[in-house]
C-alpha cells in the first residue's frame, strides 16, 4: 500500500483523485492539503466523501509530502513549479495535473501564462503523461507532466491518423466541448448557474492555453519528415458538469483505407481507448465517472474530410484518470487497478 | 460466485443492478431478458457497459431462470406476479423491485393497481425489503418485495420520530421530489427533455399509488395501540435525473428531547443510513450513485413542528442498490459488498 | 412616458426590469446605476438587451434619481434604506424590491437582518405591494415594498383559505423551491453550475428571513380574532433559472364545501391569478417570463387536509413584473401595460 | 388584421407561432390543426397560452385554411406536399416550416427524405425565406420555403465570406450544436430527459438532412464562376432545450483584411443580425426567444483560418420567428412587427 500526497485538494480534481483513491487496493490517501481550507475536514466539504475518509485538509508541507511515495499536484499552474526542485532533489515521485511541465520550451510556457517557468531545468525529466504514447517512458519517470483535458481527447483522436501520415497536419481543427467542471470551483459570475446553463458557447477562440500543449503533442507523433502541426482549436462550454466531446476534422493526403480497422487496430491493446462500432456517435454520458475514451471515425460522403468524434470524462481520463493510470504505471501495477468500473448511466 | 438473473432489463432499475453486480464479487449476472430486446447486446443498449459484459437480452424463460441463484424483477407491475408461483415453486429466491408484492392487502393493491393481484397467495411470504427495520426476516425470505423508491426515503426519515412515539402518527406530511429516471424508460411525451428540464411540478396530489405502501410501512413501526398513520404525500418531479430529496413534517406530541442525538442512535449501526452533522441539509448529489439514505432533523423556531430531510439515489438506495442489498443480506455476504464506493460529485 | 430610475442594475431583478420595460409604452428607463459597473454599458454586460438601450450604468446620485418619475431599487437589502429619507422627502415615488420595508416592526427586522433599521420613521407609509391584497393603497402610495419571492407565492396560495377562515393559522406548512436565480448573481461558490446542478436541497430550514414577512402577510387576511399564523417554512434549490413552486398544505376547520369554486371566485378578477382546472397541477415553465400566478388545490383522499400547488416565475411576478405591476397601478396605467404577453415554452 | 391559419400546431414550432403571433398587432391566428388533439383546447395543451386564444385544435380542412390570409405549415415533412397544391390554386399564401420545398431539385429531395416529392411542379414558384438574401423575392411570393434551423445559422456565418469571394467553397467546415427542442416533440426514448440531459453527442455525422440544403443556399450566393461547395457538416445535441451554435471554418483565399468590417458592414441594415464587438463570443441565451442571430469572426493565430461563431434560438429565428418575418414582408407589414422584444436572460 503506497502512501498518497495530494496537493490542493479542494477542487474538482482534488475530490475526483480522493473518489478514485477510496476504491484503489494499493494506494491510499494520506495527506491532502490546502492552505485556505486548512483545518477542515475533507467530508465536511465533500459530503459524499463522509465514511471514506478521516482526514483534514493541512497546510502544504515539505517534510511531509517527503514522506509520501507520490505526491499529486491538483493545483493552478504555477504552485508545482515552484514546490517541485525540493520534492525532485528528495526523490519523491510525482504527478503534476496542472499544465506546469507540459511544454518542453519555456519560452513558449512563459508566453502562454504571462510568467517566466519557475523551474526550466526540471522540464527535460518531466514525461507527458499520455500512456497511449509515453507509456515506457512513464514507468521510469519521477515527474510525470499529466496532459491537459482537451489534449487528451484530441490527441487520442487524431494520432491514428497522424501516426500513420493520413492527414495534412498542417491543417487540423478541434472544435470541442467541455462540462463546467473543467472552469474549476472558484467564485466566479461567468461560471454561476444561472449564467451558464441552459445555454452554450465557444470561448478562448482568439488562443487557448492547450494549443501550443497540442501542437507540441500532436507534432510528437507524427513520421519523421512530417510538415509541422498546425491546428484550429475551438473550446466551447457546455451546459452540464462533466465530460468532453471533440469533434475533429482532417484532410485524407491518400486512400483512406478501412478507417475503422485503422483505429481499432491502434486501440487494440489499450485498456482505456474503446473504438465505437462503425457508423455509431459516441456520448459524453457514456463515459462519466470513468477513464475511457470513446472514439468513432467517419468521412463524410467520402470527399476526402476525416471526421473523428472523441469523447471522456475531463475529471476522470481528463485529469485524476489519468493520474492514477499513471501511478500505476510508475509503480509497476496492474494499469486497470481501481479505474475498472462501469460508468454512470444515466 | 453466485448467478444473477435479471428480468426486464432494458429500465434504468435493470442497467442501474448491472452496473452494481460489475462491482460485486460474490455474484453475477448470467441472464437478462427483455421481450422486446431479444438479440440485442445489452452494451449496445448502455454503453457505459462496453468491455464488462458479453450479454444478450434473452427472452424470459422460466427454466433458465431456475438455474440462477436469484433472479430480480425490474420490470413494470404485473409482470412479476404472473411468473412468480412457477419461481417460488421451484425454489428459486426473488428479489423483485416491482410494487407486485409489497402491500399486504391484495384487495388494496387491486384498488391501486386497477386489476386483481395476480398470486394473492403469496403475499403472506414476502418480506418487504427494508433492511433498516427487517433485516432478520430478510434473511430467511425467498421472496423480497423492494420498497418503492419514495417509501425508502419517507420511511427511514419518519421511522426514528415514529418508533420512539414522538409525533402524531394521525398528522404526517410528506413533500418529495424525484429525478426523472424514476419516471422509467418509456416512450412518453411528459418525459421528453424539452418538456420537463428547466421546470418543476407536483404530480399524483390527488393520490399516488406509493401512499399506500407509505401508510402500511409507517404503521408497521409505531408502538402498539398507535392511532393508525394518516400520511399526506406530494411528489414532486426534479429537472434532473437521479435523486430523491424528501421533506417531512410532523407534530411533536412530547417534549422532543435530543432530536439529533435520537436519530444518530437509531442509525449508529447502519451501514447505509448517514445522519448529517446538526443544522446540515443534504443534498441529493452527495448521494449520487451510492447506496446512502443521509438525513437531517429540525425543529424549526422550537414550536413543535419536527422537519427530516431525507436524500437518496432513486435508482440506488431508492431500487438496484438496495435490492442487492437485500441479495447480500440473503446469501449471508456482507451487507456492503460491491456497495461500498464513494458517490460520485460533482 | 413616465421616466424610470433603477438602482442597483446589475443584479437578476434589475436586467429584468430593463427586460418588461423595454415592452412598457408609457415607461423608460433613464438611469441605471452599479458602482461597481460605473461607465460600462449596460448591454456590455446583457447582451440580450443589444440594441433595445444606449445607457451606461451611473454612479448611484440623488439628484439625477430624483428627476425620475420613479425609482425601482434592485439592490441587497440595507441600501435602499440609506437613500430613502432623501428620496421620500424630494417627493420621488419608490418601489422597493429588496426586504428594506417589507416588515412593519423595526426590531423584527433588525432580529432578521442582522443590523439595525435605517429609517424606522419611513415604515408607517410603506404599501406592501401585493395588489391581489393592497390594490388600493398602492393607488396612492410613495413607497412600495414589494413582496418577496416566496411570500409572494406563498402568500397567494393561502389567502383564499385564510380570508375564509377555512384553515387553522396556527399549523400552516409551506415547502418550496426556487430556481437559483433568486440567489441573485454574486459571485459564491456555492452558486456555481458544478456545485448546484444536476441535485436538489433544502436550505434555511432553522429559519428563512422570509418567515416573518410571510407571518406578517397571512395576518393581515386573517378575519378579526382569528388565532395568530404560525407557518412552517422549508426552501429548497432548484436545479434550474427561473421559478418558484410552493406546496402548501393547511388544516380544514370545516367543512370545506367547493375548493375549487372558492379559489376560482376569490381571483375572477386578478389579471395575474390564474385558478388551473380541477385536478390539474401548474408546472414552473408554464409562468416563465411572466407575470402570472397558477394556483391548483386540492384535498387527497378527503381527510380534511387541504393542498395548494403555486407556481410563478421568481423575476417576474416574485420581483421585477410585480413592481412593474405596482408602478402601473400607481400611475393610474392598465394594470397589465407592458405585461401582457404569453410565457416562454419550452 | 390578417387571418392566420397553422397546420400541424401541437409541435414547438406550432406552439412557437402561437406565442408571437399573440403580439402581433396586425395578425391573428384563427384555425390550429391536428388531426391526432381536434377537439383540444390550444390551452390545455400548452398552459403558457391560457388567456391568450379561446380555440381548439380542428382537423385540417382545406376549405377552411383557404379561408385564411395565410398558412403556415408546422408539420413533419411530406404534409405540405400533399395540400400544398389545391391552397396554390385558390390563391392562399403559404409559409412552410417544414423542409417539403426547400430544395430546388426534387430528385435530391427524394434521394435526401427517402420518398418521392409530392408536387414538383410547385417547386420553381417556392421562394427560401431567409431574409437577408432573398428579401426582395419574398415580398412576391406565394410560396415560401421557410429554411431549416441549421441552415439559418450556418448560412448566416458563411455569407460575408463567401459573397466576398474570400474563402475556398470547396473545404468548409460547420460544427453545430442545437438543443433538443429541435428534435421535436415526438414520443421517442431517445430524446428522454434522462437520455439526453448531462450530455452531448454528436449525431448524423455521415449525413444530415440539412446538408443539401446547406449546399444549395451557401452556393447560391457565390461569385460567378467559383467552384462548387463542399461542407462537412456536423451536428450535435444539446442538454437545453433551446438554441444553435454553429462553429465555421474557412480558408482564406487572400489577405482577408478587416473580417470584423466587412461582417458589420454586411449586415448593417439586417434588423435581425447582429454582429458581436471584435473578440466577443455569442452565447445562445443571448439569443433565448427573439429572432436575432448575432454573429462573431476571428482569425486565430493569424493562420489563414477564418473562424466564424453563430448563434440563433432554434424556434424562432431558426423556425417561427423567421415565419413571421417572412409574414411581415409578404404583407408589407414593418419587418420587425410582433418580433421587436429583448430576449429572456438569465
Amino acid at each position: 500500500m503506497i502512501q498518497v500526497g495530494i496537493v490542493g485538494g479542494t477542487g474538482y480534481t482534488g475530490v475526483e483523485l480522493l473518489r478514485l483513491l477510496a476504491n484503489h487496493p494499493q494506494a491510499e490517501a494520506k495527506v491532502i492539503t490546502s492552505r485556505a481550507e486548512a483545518g477542515v475536514r475533507v467530508d465536511a466539504m465533500y459530503p459524499n466523501l463522509r465514511g471514506f475518509y478521516d482526514l483534514e485538509f493541512t497546510v502544504p508541507d515539505v517534510d511531509t509530502l517527503s514522506g509520501c511515495d507520490v505526491v499529486f499536484f491538483a493545483t493552478p499552474h504555477g504552485v508545482a513549479q515552484a514546490m517541485m526542485p525540493e520534492l525532485i532533489s528528495r526523490g519523491v515521485r510525482v504527478i503534476d495535473l496542472s499544465a506546469d511541465f507540459r511544454i518542453r520550451d519555456h519560452e513558449v510556457w512563459a508566453d502562454w501564462y504571462g510568467q517566466p517557468h519557475g523551474c526550466p531545468e526540471l522540464l527535460p525529466q518531466a514525461v507527458y503523461g499520455l500512456p497511449e504514447v509515453n507509456r515506457e517512458q512513464i514507468a521510469g519517470a519521477q515527474l510525470i507532466a499529466c496532459p491537459g483535458c482537451y489534449p487528451t481527447a484530441i490527441q487520442l483522436g487524431f494520432i491514428p491518423l497522424l501516426e500513420a501520415g493520413l492527414i495534412d497536419p498542417k491543417d487540423l481543427v478541434a472544435s470541442a466541448a467541455s462540462g463546467v467542471s473543467g472552469a474549476g470551483r472558484q467564485a466566479k459570475v461567468d461560471n454561476l448557474m444561472a449564467e451558464v446553463t441552459d445555454s452554450f458557447k465557444a470561448y478562448g477562440c482568439g488562443g487557448h492555453r492547450h494549443l501550443p500543449e497540442l501542437e507540441q503533442g500532436l507534432g510528437d507523433v507524427l513520421p519523421v519528415g512530417s510538415d509541422p502541426v498546425q491546428l484550429t482549436f475551438v473550446p466551447h462550454l457546455l451546459p452540464m458538469v462533466r465530460g468532453i466531446h471533440a469533434t475533429l476534422f482532417g484532410n485524407l493526403t491518400a486512400s483512406a483505407g478501412d478507417l475503422q480497422a485503422l483505429f481499432e487496430a491502434r486501440y487494440a491493446d489499450e485498456p482505456f481507448v474503446d473504438v465505437m462500432p462503425a457508423g455509431s456517435h459516441p456520448q459524453t454520458r457514456s463515459v462519466k465517472s470513468v477513464n475511457t475514451c470513446r472514439l468513432s471515425v467517419f468521412e463524410p460522403q467520402e470527399r476526402g474530410k476525416v471526421v473523428v468524434l472523441s469523447v471522456i470524462d475531463n475529471l476522470t481520463k481528463g485529469a485524476s484518470g489519468q493520474a492514477i493510470q499513471n501511478m500505476n504505471i510508475m509503480f509497476g501495477f496492474d494499469e486497470t487497478t481501481g479505474l475498472n468500473l462501469p460508468g454512470l448511466l444515466p
